[in-house]
């Protein structure tokens, strides 16, 4: 079953609650870089997010450098963003 | 110190050593793209090559969706390719 998309209403709404988040040129992503204070860290931070991915069954596309990690959040499903990204933003926001 | 890069036999010698990887267009870098059985399995395997990464203070560039792992190895203390890239593609072989 296709996953629900979301509405211009609510993607406002998630750009505006999440402002380290920015929209994918195309409109069907939502993207942030992140720094941290070492490769540790960063990768430590990876690791939250991944165990929350598996959980949530919903897994980010990353970019990984040293200290910096870029992620990027779309649902596949849903041909664009849906309320599973808004949701991993969110978690991510409550562990970088 | 700076890092010694590669000889042109040393690295000739490396992508013979290494079918996987390929050098990049640059001259820079050594890439390979890895499948694995899933996003755990992928992610697995990046935590072996972080715990890695740590002991030789050397880290790779990567990107990551699902069960692929876009990997890029270089040396920026060699503006380069060093044996330590060598040494990291090595180590990946012997656990993918």
């Amino acid at each position: 079953m296709p996953i629900a998309r979301l509405t211009d209403a609510e993607l406002d709404a998630a750009l505006a609650e999440l402002p380290r988040w920015s929209l994918r040129a195309d409109g069907l992503a939502l993207e942030a870089d992140l720094k941290f204070a070492d490769f540790n860290a960063a990768f430590g931070f990876m690791t939250r997010v991944a165990i929350y991915a598996e959980k949530a069954d919903h897994h980010p596309e990353w970019f990984n450098v040293y200290n910096t990690v870029r992620v990027t959040l779309t649902t596949h499903d849903a041909d664009g963003l849906s309320q599973r990204d808004v949701a991993m933003a969110r978690f991510i926001e409550g562990v970088v």
